[in-house]
């Protein structure tokens, strides 16, 4: 059932023992607002903590710094950012999927598994769906939950790039400096640092970078062999994703990483008009209109034909081809 | 003489045939508030026109679409971002460097070269200091003139991941994006998208990377050589100039562009606690905390070294080596 954000507040206030499921391969919006939550529910003297499948990015390490462990039988399980069951990963999905009292998100994907669920899709990141809910319930936002809220805010969006901002997601953002985010140093750290390693990989990376249908779809690809050469770590993927986009001219980016399981996750990133949660849905993925993923299970060559028909398709019937 | 913002609203709003001045080697901020302020007056009936001594980047060059050229003769002359004569280019400033009735700016380097200067340096983007001045003025921002505007704010604060962006800055930006502006598509212009040159003059930039004092300082180096090979523009360079403070561990980063007339063009980018502007400063350039700049007139050789015992005396200072 969709409730209200003022449903939402309520039915948070009156529950104990709170489990907060982030999807698996944690982003900054996921653990933005499992973390924000978390430690907003902790100052109203309630039980609570984040559980997820993955291990955090180590640039988000410190949204989780002095939280305490998911030790405890839950009574209510929130999961944040989380469009699909299967986004909580094996293990986490397994155990809690089917008992999901609250979802709170942004992705008009969603596909509504959870008892109750507060759908923003108009929200650049979820971390606006909690900055908003946390001012309801009238919680007070220390410069640490605005720190947790500007990472999902910032990381959904590019740092203010993508075309999902909205002026909501700046005032939020604005709002969250007042409240004392120490946004330079986020900045500096997740969006202007770049370790030696990741620097190498990148460079791999666009040694790969292959372009077809006349430059309209560019690819590059990044294999187990490269991150263990590189030394960098699977984390960092995700700023890898964006740049087939960048390329001039390119309608659909997609980077294509091999998983240690030997399957290949599909980022796909698009400008106007393609969408590329229509692309990915047809290859049982999702996400939103400019960022979505898929998982791939063929050979690499059996992915990328997969890959080739599903985009011309989309090309032909935007009149791009 | 310094001015507040409704000393300068008044000023504008009795003078006519105002011809407004950009620094040479214009960026997004010069122009985005010459073009700003130009439409503005022009929309109270005045005649008005910019003047900047170099071209636009072609990215910006929709921002000067429709406006008349500076084929009058002015009674009253503004610079926007300009901080000292020297940056209005030698043409530019040898005209009309000496008569500038009013300076709108915000870097706190600004000579006060102008008759009235309009300065807050706590504004990220000059724009801001414009948004403001022309809600003073009660003129009405259409949507072209929220597009300079925000041209301005994004391209002064590398999207807003700069350590100048205040939370005045996001709501500066998001009361533009209220006010018609197609944010989505100018990040993805100015910020999303790389030529195929430019792609090639990074790689090369990449290239020529090194590092000094165990990498607190990183530099790059691009030759006219590098300019032509890639058929890159030399006002793509501005992006080259955030690499090499990227590098994990940097705290200066420097590049190093060659000028067409042989000098050499170097930008620096600092990471807290070293001060850009100070740097430069001793190499008689100046620009803000963060990002500044300075030209070397010495052999290649020469210049390394001058930059290597400026850095190093700066970082002694700070206590970094």
């Amino acid at each position: 059932m969709k409730i209200t954000p003022e449903q939402t507040a309520a039915l948070l206030r009156e529950k104990d023992n709170i489990l907060i499921l982030c999807h698996a391969h944690p982003d900054g919006d996921t653990l933005g607002c499992g973390y924000a939550l978390c430690r907003a529910l902790l100052s109203l003297e309630k039980r609570a903590a984040v559980l997820c499948e993955d291990e955090l990015p180590r640039a988000l390490a410190f949204l989780s710094e002095g939280m305490p462990k998911p030790d405890f039988e839950p009574e209510f399980v929130v999961a944040v950012d989380v469009a699909t069951i299967k986004l909580l990963g094996d293990c986490v999905g397994e155990r809690f999927g089917t008992r999901v009292d609250l979802c709170i998100d942004h992705h008009y994907t969603n596909s509504l598994f959870a008892e109750n669920v507060l759908l923003d899709d108009t929200a650049a990141a979820a971390s606006e769906i909690i900055f908003q809910l946390l001012q309801i319930m009238h919680i007070e936002i220390t410069p640490i939950i605005a720190e947790c809220l500007y990472v999902g805010v910032s990381t959904d969006t590019g740092c203010f790039r993508y075309s999902n901002v909205t002026s909501r997601t700046l005032r939020t953002a604005a709002d969250l400096m007042d409240l004392g985010a120490d946004c330079a140093r986020i900045n500096r750290e997740i969006f202007e640092t770049k370790s030696r390693s990741f620097a190498m990989l990148e460079r791999m990376a666009l040694n790969s970078a292959q372009t077809y249908f006349d430059g309209l779809l560019a690819t590059v690809t990044v294999t187990q062999q490269m991150f263990r050469e590189s030394g960098a770590s699977e984390d960092e993927f995700d700023r890898i994703a964006a740049i087939p986009r960048q390329i001039e001219g390119v309608l659909v980016g997609a980077a294509i990483r091999e998983l240690k399981s030997g399957a290949y996750k599909v980022s796909v990133r698009t400008n106007p008009p393609m969408n590329a949660a229509d692309i990915c849905a047809r290859m049982n993925g999702g996400g939103h209109p400019a960022a979505a993923g898929c998982t791939l299970e063929g050979s690499p060559e059996e992915n990328v034909k997969t890959l080739l028909l599903v985009v011309e398709d989309a090309l032909r019937k935007a009149g791009k081809m």
